[in-house]
């Protein structure tokens, strides 16, 4: 299993990833599923969950790129000219990996979806996330829902739905994320620490920071064990339902 | 969809189910998917999720009960001596109907699975709680995880995995398994109000109370007015990681 979140907020973009891979729960690895591609006029940064061979070989598609007719150079994303191209090239080489394990994981039963997360800018245009999907196709992120998960979504959404908005400041923002991760890693085992985010302030240009909450991370642990005791108050100071009878001997 | 909590505490037994059912989002229905059975010796509820006509059937077959070889009287959750052998007799009726219907539900792709959770006590013995798959398999509810879950379980469940447990009092139990609904039915259209609640105190032998969360309830709606807000707070209340760097001009 996997969790990641990307967020196009006014402020930027943030993707985040954790690196827990599994094959059973008696295999467990740490796997880098955030990938960055970086030059001069662009950054591009891929977030992946589902089948681990199948996000890997759409990957090494990638580097090795597509063929133009009529061109020497191939395709890739250090050449395409928008993040909707990039998107596009993406989906390409991730159906193409899907349409060639198919037969042989189904003939198996095994699970061999996929999905990617793909934020970042190419020369001027503005910053751009996507969900491409394992079938080629794509969506955009927009102002509304101003984030995109994949992988373990379920336990963490919550928060971001009630307190992540496009005008949410930066740092508040990567805070929000943060605690969404713990909530998906107290339920879900195979999610788990590290967690790597790439951070691009929409006035940075290009420029991108990259961090790793390690296992041991000082912020991390303090913000998880915060976050609980807050959680308590705050569920122990909503009254208790007036319709539950309350026997004279007990409370 | 469906959302559906069983709690099997030290103070009773807690059983909460929503009402919503839909087949697409462009066909959704109110049903009661929460059902009672008393009489002088026992008290049985079972609440339902997954696809409706197996679940109605096999709680049709339940009520017609099983032939019983050199017995005039059938055997149904009426006349079962013990919870163990009601959830055997509700298993074998649920794995029956969802033998009956699986050739032609998977020719049409459409999904059939079911699941129940069974909750009471027969007699004099203690109170129990199961969850019943489709393939008439069940486990019981043991103290160290006070409650089971069956339908849209994820978003609701990290407020249940870190505040409830076997010694929680009675009707703090039921707030928790309201704002379990709530967080549920903010994500997930398909889990909706009124949700019926079932409520055995263990000192009250067998006689239950039930009660049904309308749309219009002033407590729940001022609970999940008041959650939100708490919710907000404590967010707020938790510093913003440090290794994200703050511009000059920005926040």
């Amino acid at each position: 299993m996997t969790y990641c979140i990307g967020m196009l907020l006014d402020a930027g973009l943030i993707m985040m990833a954790d690196t827990r891979t599994n094959a059973g729960v008696d295999n467990i690895s740490t796997y880098r599923k955030l990938h960055t591609y970086q030059s001069d006029d662009r950054f591009i940064a891929i977030a992946t969950a589902g089948n681990l061979s199948v996000t890997q070989s759409t990957l090494l598609r990638l580097d090795e790129g597509l063929e133009i007719e009529g061109s020497e150079v191939r395709e890739t994303l250090y050449t395409v000219p928008s993040m909707f191209r990039a998107a596009e090239l993406v989906g390409k080489f991730l159906r193409e990996t899907h349409t060639q394990i198919k037969a042989g994981y189904e003939a198996e039963g095994i699970s061999f979806g996929a999905s990617m997360l793909m934020g970042g800018k190419i020369g001027d245009e503005p910053l751009k996330l996507f969900l491409i999907y394992d079938v080629g196709n794509a969506i955009s992120c927009g102002k509304d829902t101003p984030y995109l998960q994949i992988g373990e979504l379920k336990y963490g959404k919550p928060i971001l739905d009630r307190a992540l908005t496009f005008d949410t400041a930066f740092n508040e923002a990567v805070k929000l994320g943060l605690i969404s991760f713990d909530s998906t890693m107290r339920s879900n085992l195979a999610v788990g620490l590290p967690i790597d985010i790439t951070m691009l302030r929409r006035q940075n240009g290009v420029n991108a920071k990259s961090y790793r909450v390690e296992r041991t991370d000082p912020y991390f642990q303090e913000m998880s064990r915060e976050w609980g005791v807050k959680l308590k108050e705050a569920q122990a100071s909503i009254p208790r339902p007036p319709f539950v009878e309350i026997p004279e001997n007990r409370g």
